[in-house]
């Protein structure tokens, strides 16, 4: 055996980025280093420039050079390993996150005519604004009954590249043709490492449309959208999309200098932070479904073949692991209902004995609810603080809450809205599984179920199904990047031949299994049927009272009257 | 003119009575007292006894008298009013809140050999311990298609007389034996008082099965109840009732030695507290709509004949005042639903800023909630937290909130909850129209409407109609009692002939107006609509997954799992 080997991963989230050194060997981390986005998320106004527009959001893509500039050198000198047994880069992105740059990859943003106007810049994955585009994408798509809906459950989201892209056309048409390529962050980011623009599989089959052996839907549907957008594709996107895990060049001499890598060393194709981190779960054959638990869930599922599941993100041929076909569903709020709750929701009381105990409210609040059970409070909520992503996919609907009565206490109805997202899980697992896509256990990443572990325990009671921790729960999808980055140096480099065998190497789940206890697990199918009437009954147009309140509500204060 | 005469209210509430020495000729309050019951509500353990079983509330009727002998000369002497110018004394009570006694009067918890039984004391009205007999009186009922059950809106509640005397007969047989006398509290003041056992005709109308013309159910009705119980009217209550404003009798000379009254004085015969503070409104006639809100909102209803309105608690000819029919309908939660959010569900953020504003946080709340529109929030609420009294008569509904995101703020869920109180009495109002019994306007007493100014506007704005407040807000029964003694004592000695005499010198009206705004009222109609598909979706049967969730949650500790 030679030398050890090690691989570097860039995990690029929503206000940071984080550099990994890792061993090839067995995925150990030797060192890691966050770095925040100098202009982190920019909602307001850009800097030195005019305001934005309600739901805009926007990123400078100097920030993810300075991640690189930065957090690389950082984990390197904490791992305190030499650059010559470096033997690749792998880095994965937030999606979908475009940004318009010259034919050069010099984004519009960086050139002084262009810096006080939005659209030059990176669209975030949640800027907002182009849900008027998305809409008339949807429509136009099933005037022409596209085959991408069927790709993406039904609906394409704002989130996305072409509804962006759109509202550039309709708002800023000088910009669009100032654009020569329109690139994901995460093809882009590699095209400055390398000097090649090569892109990514993965983002173009979940965000863009692309579809395996198809390419992209024609030029008459684009032209339908607008006319402009007839050759949208020759002109600014590129029809060539490289599969995950290939090497997309070497780095480029310039960022050997600033990052003190050597020049050369093996790039990897971009990728999706969420699908990055399925095989850094070790989960790399159908089965395992997969759930990034933070703010919101991300659930991947692999399958042998494609179906048409109710609901999904968007189901990708190769999309996550070669030659198997990548699930990707999501609920839209899980942490953030917690968060909401903790901060407009938790009465005094609790605080007060927090500061009793000395420990953290939260503390409180859970401790109170593991010494529930299951149906104890009479309480059942609607996990739709943020809309139903899937598999309802209707950001029009909102939460419910139902059950209370003048004893209800605060640890409570907290429980309740975590069992309300356990619900919501287990809706998509039965979604897969009544098109015969097993779900046989749950494997998890992510900031939640390391602080949750009640959460935990109620997922695995809800859903019936025994769930284990990756071992490195906040940093899964930067391994995911290194595994990646193992793969495309390839074997004779000291890596690996594709991801099946880094999975095995690398990849690492933690001892503790949360075990479905079977009683709660059969009064929590009681409660489950409950959920479903109450999902079905205001989630499929039974009662669209969410929707009419939503559209009251935006008549809003000028509609309204308010109390003299 | 003679000189100036005056009146004594005494009205019994749940923690303790107020005695008011009136003006005849206007109404003035000159004195008051309140005395606490030294005893209080009993519904943990007996004073030196056993302790009671969940949902017990019983009170000493020896607490009566105390009111009685401590507040009636405090309350002179407040008033500097002379004994020879006191033509009458009237009393209300909280009902249906019977006790067993001896022939001559003494209660059963008097007698050291029945002291330590509970079934011995005054069953309070709200001991909800009976609910067991209260559904056999219901079944029994309904196979006898008794005539009852649709004086009480199609159900016979477990606070009333009958279920808990069945439940005297259940459980304690030798303590039903030992009764000579059942009767409310409201009948034995006066009996006290006067030396007679006269009952009056309003409590047991709403509370006892007594019809107008008809008197009681049959013997086989009782009969089948319980064999015991065959002979029960005849044999422990009684069949002749006294109408409202009726003279009982006159003040014993034990009485007048222990309150500092003359001899002699007129004592009304007894009332109910809800129901006297009708013509204390100034509402005598059909067409206004007398709310008493406080915990709870109990809704008084005058009409030319009787209908079946749905949900009624009660409709009794006389019942309230003479020759109009007296519709009784509620809110079983109301003041308790906003208690109940103020304890367990307002935030930390209210706190603070109370505490740098100085003012109470209920006010910041309070402020808040009045900047929203209508419809603003976007949520939705049903008023369930204590179940449904009227229209659904069903305690096992509970509360729902609807339409959360992650931007709901506190103010607006409290906003949602005034409203859904509001959208509770507009659906009584409408159950009352839809029988062509007109509600013109809302006439308001008690403890609420003083507290809370915007949740009046909101009831004036979903209702659509003017609402005025009692000019004596918190006394309006004690002042309803007081003219009911007017009407007693009589025209020769200075008082009336009848209440419509009394309220239109007595009872005034504060000069605000609460006015429904248009606009606002309009986007309620709207709200209202989903409130009413709400309504009927979970309280008529469609989906009674409250119901389910109340029985599985009974099921509680014991059949459910807890967390190891």
């Amino acid at each position: 055996m030679g030398r050890e080997k090690f691989t570097v991963g860039i995990d690029y989230g929503t206000e940071s980025g984080r550099a990994v050194v890792v061993r090839v060997r067995d995925g150990e981390e030797m060192g890691s280093a966050i770095v925040p986005y100098p202009d982190g998320v920019i909602d307001e106004k850009l800097p030195g420039g005019p305001r934005l527009g309600h739901d805009w959001a926007l990123q400078n893509p100097r920030d993810y050079l300075w991640v690189v500039e930065k957090g690389v050198p950082k984990a390197m000198k904490q791992a305190r390993v030499r650059a010559e047994d470096v033997i690749g880069i792998g880095t994965d992105f937030t999606a979908s996150s475009p940004l318009p740059t010259r034919r050069d990859g010099t984004p519009l943003c960086f050139l002084p005519q262009y810096r006080k106007q939005p659209h030059a810049w990176v669209k975030l994955w949640k800027h907002h604004a182009a849900q008027a585009e998305a809409n008339r994408i949807n429509e136009i798509g099933r005037e022409r009954n596209e085959e991408f809906l069927r790709v993406y459950g039904g609906r394409y989201s704002s989130e996305w590249l072409f509804s962006k892209l759109l509202q550039i056309v309709n708002e800023a048409p000088e910009i669009y043709e100032a654009t020569e390529r329109f690139i994901e962050a995460a093809d882009w980011i590699v095209w400055q490492l390398t000097g090649q623009e090569k892109r990514n599989a993965c983002t173009a089959g979940y965000k863009a449309m692309w579809i395996k052996g198809q390419g992209f839907p024609s030029r008459e549907f684009f032209r339908s959208l607008h006319p402009r957008l007839e050759n949208v594709i020759e002109q600014k996107l590129g029809e060539t999309y490289y599969p995950l895990g290939a090497k997309a060049g070497g780095l480029t001499a310039f960022w050997a200098r600033k990052t003190g890598l050597r020049e050369g060393t093996a790039v990897a194709i971009g990728n999706v932070d969420a699908h990055v981190a399925v095989p850094a779960c070790g989960v790399v054959e159908p089965g395992s479904l997969v759930m990034i638990m933070g703010t919101s869930i991300c659930h991947l599922l692999l399958g042998r073949e494609r179906q048409m599941v109710e609901g999904m993100c968007g189901t990708v041929e190769d999309g996550v692991v070669p030659g198997l076909w990548g699930y990707e569903a999501g609920q839209s709020a899980v942490g953030d209902i917690f968060a909401w709750y903790f901060e407009h929701g938790v009465p005094n009381s609790i605080h007060r004995e927090a500061r009793r105990l000395r420990i953290p409210f939260t503390e409180v609040l859970e401790r109170r609810a593991r010494d529930l059970a299951p149906a104890q409070s009479g309480l059942l909520a609607l996990d739709w603080w943020n809309g139903n992503r899937s598999i309802l996919v209707d950001a029009d609907l909102s939460g419910l809450l139902l059950g209370m009565n003048l004893s209800t206490r605060a640890e409570e109805i907290y429980r309740a809205l975590l069992e309300a997202t356990a619900f919501g899980t287990r809706q998509i697992i039965e979604a897969f599984e009544s098109k015969g896509l097993t779900v046989k256990n749950l494997v998890v990443c992510g900031g939640l179920p390391q602080k949750n572990a009640l959460l935990m325990q109620i997922f695995a009671d809800v859903t019936g199904r025994e769930i284990r921790l990756a071992k490195r729960l906040l940093t899964c999808s930067a391994l995911g990047s290194a595994m990646h980055a193992a793969v495309a140096a390839g074997r004779a480099a000291g890596g690996y031949d594709n991801i099946f065998q880094a999975a095995e190497r690398m990849a690492h789940l933690r001892r503790r299994v949360y075990v479905p206890r079977p009683e709660a697990h059969q009064i929590y199918n009681q409660l489950f049927r409950e959920y479903q009437i109450l999902h079905d009954y205001f989630g499929r147009g039974t009662n669209d009272v969410m929707k009419r309140l939503k559209a009251l509500r935006a008549g809003g204060p000028d509609a309204a009257v308010k109390l003299p």
